[in-house]
């Protein structure tokens, strides 16, 4: 049973969510991935965040971009944990997307990550990080993840001045 | 019957969002104010929204300020035109606000005033701009209200130097 | 008889703005389209603005980028309902051009849109909400629309990681 | 057993972190407050980060200003979920303070929240939010918090001009 | 006769503004003050650009706030060199009204002076500047208010420590 | 002889600051153009303006880019009028060059152009309208060009919505 | 003899600069302080600047606000480490100061610090920490302070929630 | 033995602050380049700085990039002087690198430079610089580059208008 749902405000930003979707598969967590416009299908939004946690979602990751509402509006129908993914947006950068979704007012609570596909990965990590506070596999595979990038870090070094 | 509603995502709104009030009472246009917070009562939202133009509205303006998504949200419910108000926020000056009601995405449209006082008396001038097209009544009022603030530029000037 | 006027500040600003026409179209909307540049034919922006309503239009869509001050001129010579379309301009990519139509001062008011093709393709879309006030063709065309687009959203999911 | 750290950069951005603390409060969770600076005591942050979960905590607030670098660097030594929150700073209101913050690399998380007091206390609700994943208690204060403050909105309405 | 026009939006851009007749007055400069709105009096503005060079003006100074249209739509009505002075906005500093002035399209300029007093009293600087090309006793007037700034500088050092 | 100096921080200016070039050329006002770096050649700069004056120059026009010290530098050694052009940076778009060189402090002035190309082409018409107070010919000229671009406004218009 | 010397653009530039001072001071280095302003008095920055080094100056800071040219004017005549401090502009918050100093070309570098009282504090434990490299008193002078605020930050908490 | 070290967040930040390296190449100085993840490599991070001064280096150079914390952290454990160079980003631009790293509390300095490729070339200079105060052979290979741009600026002007 997926524990973590991953929706985006159209089709268009999955090149940046499916961020989220590889680190939570590398993760070995199940993941739900759905498009939810909070314009276009807002009773679809409404009725998608009401029913997550007995749908049996843990956590939900939420992208969107410009005057991106659809992670706030998602939180507020449920009293699961929402993370946000600011998409990078085509006029302003994903400026616009960044402040749309943090800047909630006190009450009603998004994590946001950074924009773009940094950000998506990590929503994904955020989520197997709460996930894994219960189930030690997951853990594992979090510590498992870091040490390897760590690893790479350490051995990856080829800093040559061209000729 | 009240033909403008004016809907604020928290009372603490109502100084800037008073403005719009004022200009619809001065154009002798009806109003209904309301709070609804698309975060803290989504669904007043959505009751709110999807029965205005059976309730016999013919415009909507929302205000909100921070990631402002009442206006955007109160358009996905309705076919009637949607004015936004960005209000000033606490920590960026209402440019988070501005952002998050301005960049809609295509299909679903706010026409977002200036931040602030100015731009919730605009929201009202707008409305009642509409109006006017089948109301000659309010179309007068219009014309005069415009006449006026010309009047008073024309004729209020004092521009000495201080001795 | 068209109803909605559409003028840029530029023959390079159609690109941008034909998205206003084409939604205008296909909501079954007459318009006419044509180029009144505020700094460069100043006298043709009054005299257009001026007689806009005695020549029958009930809305004026005006796109520019930069110090974009063709909406806000406009608007200081009708009573009529004037958006603006903020074009994504070379070097601020439209932050500029937003500003610049959205922060009108109290007392002539422009409804403002995203920065580029969504928000002049949503100008249409407001112009054709007022109009459908008065026009139930034009109102089932509007909710038509908003229709279909809920439907795209919801029917065209293909949410696949790359192998 | 306090299962949630607050730590902040400075004593002086208690007034702003007091807000995590008094939300879970509210929600009867257990906290311990703590001042570490990364920058004026960075081994104790990394003490504090690297001990954080085999003392007991779930999950870590952490909230600094300016070029803010507490959040991250709490994250790289932990697999616990991290929050951060944005202290208005004294000369870019938070805007330093968040993109320090938001904008980290792929492969270590924070879930931010908006700037100041708001993002203060939505960051103690998100950390409650988590806690219920598995804790029916809190799970149930959570949702009678957010009844309550939607009560508040439909109840407390005074929206009178002022003669 | 005056040589230099100050135009300003609204009468409260007058405490801005009167920094520039200050520094003209103090060159020997002649200047005539008006409020001339783009928006509540665009037919005066017209008339008042147009006629301005017969008028025998030699320099124009405009300062507008916001959405500030005036100093281009006076630059679009005559050739007279145009100087722009942004008012500070209550809402974004002043930021807003620095690029509505400054990005203006080609084959219509505007010099634009810094955002609020300096910029107001750097405009008259350059009004009697330019005037100076032709009028001894201007250009001594100006070589003479630098010179003294200048020895201001070198004299008035007091840069001890608080005990 | 030449009566405007086009001066730039570096030969990598030249292609935006030609436009100014062309705008003199095109209004047939002689120019001298050089690069001056005010980091790179202090001396040369300080000489330059210094004796631009008595070297028969009435304008100067100045274009850099990022910490764009080049203007204002210029201004503080001369009397003459100086214009400014922000040349798009790599990284901020000329936002940090539009900053450095617009915000002057009161009593050394810069008129400054918008950023880019269009900046250029308009400090070269500044510099003509100018130089026109007191030459007919180049006020034939600049009445001319206006005249041009309002008719090419007016004549070239094709607005056709793609099949 | 003087190791360290303070410029600054404008005599109200010291409070700010002060901190730079107090800095100094307290880690035993001797200063030198001065109004130096690049556009009001441009010979004497040329000559300080040019003569610092054999004047017995390590290292120069440099204070300035708006269109901050001070501190790469100097570098522009030295081959001594400058160090740059934004001074907090007034409509702009020191955005301007910051960009005008930072975003110098190849060639010519300032290292830039914090706007407002932090950076200058930090410029004079710049300069200090360069003239420990080859002073021991003053290297010691560096970590004593560094221990001493390490230890502040370690025992001063008091953070309790208001009743 | 190398006396700067220049350590960098990620591999693929090289391709810029391999301009530090190439500086300080030209100017005859060894380096010692490295990858130091202040988030993948923490403890890493705090070994290199802390030991740094001990391992005969004067000067650190880092460079990142986004939510830049290496500078600020390098510093937080080394009394050495510490530069930053902000890695252009690929959403902002590198503004939330420079923010990240110029915006420093009291206590804790980094001396930053421009964003990307300049600044990484300016870090190597400032270094040299730093260096040369004890060193002649690099004072005069850092006055031979300075004579050598300045003369490249003074041969090198080709500024002829397209045909």
């Amino acid at each position: 049973m997926s524990k973590v749902a991953i929706v985006m405000g159209s089709q268009s930003d999955w090149p940046t969510m499916q961020h989220a979707a590889q680190m939570l598969k590398e993760l070995g967590v199940e993941y739900h991935a759905q498009v939810v416009s909070a314009h276009r299908t807002p009773e679809l939004l409404t009725e998608f965040a009401a029913t997550a946690a007995d749908n049996g979602f843990d956590v939900i990751i939420a992208g969107a971009g410009g005057a991106a509402h659809l992670p706030g509006m998602i939180a507020a129908h449920t009293h699961l944990p929402v993370f946000g993914v600011p998409v990078k947006s085509r006029t302003l950068n994903g400026l616009d997307s960044l402040l749309s979704i943090v800047q909630m007012p006190k009450g009603v609570a998004v994590g946001t990550l950074a924009i773009g596909d940094a950000g998506a990965a990590n929503a994904g990590l955020m989520a197997a990080q709460i996930i894994a506070l219960n189930d030690e596999t997951v853990r594992t595979a979090v510590q498992e993840f870091r040490r390897t990038q760590t690893d790479k870090v350490l051995s990856s070094q080829n800093l040559e001045l061209p000729e």
